[in-house]
């Protein structure tokens, strides 16, 4: 399929940091960013073409679907309805299916499930009882999280020995009411690597072109990444599996744009994913100023039709989190050697809130 | 002096690529761009804080001063009053004076002149008996060229054996009629090469940080730079020389923002200074893939008082410049490795008109 030609306009569906990334990277490469999101953020900061509007308006859905060229979304929880509606009129890259799958952890251990993939054991809980039921089949500790709208950590409660089913049911599922759970068995692993997958549109004889980051290593605390390191220094063996599993499931689901896919190392070096993200990932920030294309211009390419970038490292990067209070301190970044800051332009300063990262990168060999 | 903390706004004068290139590295570093320009062009593209009026409105530019914690430049020929006028209420980086001496070929020239900073042998012409007396004493061929307003080979009339002084005065005078002309005589040189100075606001102690790029190459056709190699190529003695006078000029001229200095290299290896500008510049994009730090993270720096990054190469690089035509292939750019698109967004395609240009990296040593 042809490019898209340069001074077209990519519609990008929520308003967050990701969004103002891509429209930071979409402006070089020639084409404009229209921002659809249900509140001002960051990238309503650099979009002068942008709709605030709940992702419920059809009105307002349908205007933005007649002003933009092509579709991608920034924010994985944009509700179906929405997606469906405007690729009904527009290409929505990755497509809707993609979309639908990422953002229910049920429909994501499913679709692994059949495709071979391993994950941590799992099971649905629809109430209490599941999670009584499943905390004895799984064994304990092991985690409830809701199925739908979690982030950083949110929307997540650990099941002790002794914690209360329903306790956990309220703790995790009081920040999206109505949604089923899943309980998740523990795994004992060495540590998390993600892998971005970017796949572009298939060329005329149907060939579709692939380019993946090596996997990078991210460190939580709190259910929040704090630092991604890039390569993750894991053995070579287990970074081809990663990346071969992140294929898999990217070309199974056909995407269109960026996967992100999280994987626990077991410590014989197995690997259980984790969590799937059909868009920018916070463990793909490293590239900004770690690889040739960065992730962001990489989806740009990906969902205008255009060649993808080189994925190589230009160094080795560490990445670090700017979270809450962290961002108070942002500025004394500039003095150290190789750091590279990327503030969100967000005013408020809440714990646990992502403000911004830096990116510390060191010439490889040095 | 302190720096301007992350969410001030810095208000850039001028709605040019430069402008677009300054908002966007702005960006990361927690500073909003509000755009002030007489016309709709690349960098109103990505500021939602825009101010499209004349620059004699006072009214629209006493809002603007009211609005932004800082100015700055992406334009030369920003009114000297407009600047001044911002002056009284804000602080403008680089100052007024700096503007008006590199918006005047002959308060530029002047100023080299005092500092023993050599150039071309030059008069200045206020028509054509001047003209011709100066094309005497100077020989020919030599170079007419309007003292204010010209850019990219306009406003520039060749006097050859023959020439009509009557008829090159009209050539290229006739872009900005009522201005005095400066006849330059002819340099015989092997090279133009270009350094970019950065510097930053006093510390406590009045220590000015101040940071340069090494010079590099500029291949021009047609009076507009084509091409730009970093590095130069130029002998060590050749390059700390070009880095001296571009700093004399810069300390001179108390640049707080960028300096950008080109300079004839003449067979012998002696400089001559051509042009100054005090903005970011053409010759400079190089540095946004090929540098630690960009120049126009670098101008963003320097005019709100955060420390200096480094100027260091990353690579080889070569700066393409995508003039009229060329723009319609600069998507088959992107499958070349280490080729970076810089596309400006101008819709309309005029021959002679800078549309975007290309940085290919090549690692050192490769």
């Amino acid at each position: 399929m042809s490019a898209l030609p340069p001074g077209s306009v990519i519609g990008v569906l929520g308003g967050g940091q990701l969004g103002q990334m891509l429209a930071l990277a979409a402006a070089p490469l020639g084409f404009r960013v229209h921002v659809y999101t249900d509140r001002p953020g960051p990238a309503t900061q650099v979009c002068p073409l942008q709709t605030v509007a709940p992702y419920e308006d059809l009105d307002a859905l349908d205007a933005f679907a007649a002003a933009v060229d092509v579709v991608t979304c920034e924010f994985e929880n944009v509700p179906a309805a929405a997606a469906e509606r405007l690729a009904a009129s527009v290409p929505v890259r990755p497509g809707p299916r993609a979309l639908a799958t990422c953002q229910d952890r049920v429909a994501e251990k499913t679709l692994l499930r059949e495709l071979g993939v391993p994950t941590a054991p799992w099971g649905v809980a629809e109430g209490p009882a599941d999670v009584a039921r499943l905390a004895r089949e799984l064994g304990r500790p092991c985690i409830l999280k809701t199925a739908r709208m979690g982030y950083d950590g949110k929307g997540q409660a650990r099941i002790r020995e002794g914690t209360d089913p329903a306790a956990a049911w309220a703790e995790a599922m009081g920040h999206a009411p109505g949604v089923h759970g899943v309980v998740e068995g523990f795994v004992d692993f060495d540590c998390e690597v993600s892998v971005i997958v970017a796949r572009g549109l298939p060329d005329a004889a149907g060939a579709v072109p692939v380019a993946t980051y090596e996997p990078v290593r991210n460190m939580h605390a709190g259910g929040i990444l704090r630092r991604t390191q890039a390569p993750a220094g894991v053995a070579p063996e287990v970074a081809r599996e990663a990346v071969r599993l992140a294929r898999t499931v990217a070309d199974e689901l056909d995407i269109v744009g960026l996967l992100a896919v999280e994987m626990f190392v077991e410590p014989g070096g197995s690997l259980r994913v984790n969590e799937l993200a059909a868009r920018p990932h916070n463990s793909g920030h490293w590239t900004q100023d770690g690889a040739v294309t960065s992730q962001f211009e990489q989806c740009v390419r990906a969902v205008c039709g255009l060649p993808l970038g080189s994925t190589a490292r230009t160094g080795r990067t560490v990445m670090h989190n700017l979270i809450g209070d962290d961002v108070r301190d942002a500025q004394d970044w500039l003095a150290r050697p190789g750091a590279h800051l990327h503030l969100y332009g967000k005013a408020e300063v809440r714990p646990g809130r992502k403000l911004g990262h830096v990116n510390v990168v060191q010439p490889e060999g040095s």
